[in-house]
């Protein structure tokens, strides 16, 4: 398996070189929003250390990713009225991973509306501050 | 969010009720090969502890879970010579969930194929016993 590099995005949203929409943060993991989500509040949780995905992150970072993964579920499906949830986890790009630090996606999602495809359409940035502050807000609770 | 059931399918093979392709079990966790693959190798990872879905699940279950799910996922590589891997789990039927135990679903990719659509067809028996069998050696190794 390619080596880690700590040039990819996610890396440089950690080291915070470039912004994002913050939702979440402990000693061991970070959430924040996806700036293309496949439903309003669509999440992504990633751990500080380095790990490609999942074939080469360390078993306890990734135990510590699904904790948060599941505290982020929770909330988002109080901040949007969620009626369920879809998670996924893409390892390596015939995996359909595109940014190569390990990332698990939390989707909200209603009844009878679809996911949008993965990175189609990059949402408002007004919206995504909403729906970052609304999701932090029902984390706190 | 509706009681855990404990007559799903998913209870019953934990029981033993139901026959299952298994391919790996420990204390707390399960895990067995999907009937209807969306790729050869698709195999389910469940707690052995009831739990409806991610939303209910007990956070220290499901960091079990996770845990097997990066074994499976690191030996279904091997087993099948995959490129990439790709993880799903599903909470609620607007989430995709159809079995109401929680499982999280391990598929190995390989560059340019796509998966099949969920749940849409029933492998070979002994197709399946082949791939559990290919699994379970690669998870000794």
């Amino acid at each position: 398996m390619t080596a880690y590099d700590p040039n990819n995005v996610f890396a440089k949203i950690l080291r915070g070189e470039i912004p994002c929409f913050k939702v979440y943060e402990d000693a061991k993991t970070f959430a924040f929003l996806d700036i293309m989500p496949r439903a309003p509040g669509h999440t992504l949780i990633i751990p500080k250390a380095p790990a490609r995905n999942l074939l080469d992150v360390q078993p306890d970072d990734l135990a510590e990713v699904i904790r948060t993964a599941q505290k982020i579920a929770i909330a988002a499906k109080t901040a949007f009225a969620a009626d369920g949830v879809t998670l996924t986890q893409f390892s390596e790009a015939a995996g359909g991973q595109e940014v190569f630090h390990l990332h698990v996606h939390i989707i909200p999602r209603h009844v009878g509306v679809a996911m949008k495809p993965p990175a189609s359409v990059k949402e408002d940035m007004a919206v995504l501050k909403q729906h970052a502050d609304k999701l932090a807000a029902a984390l706190d609770q």
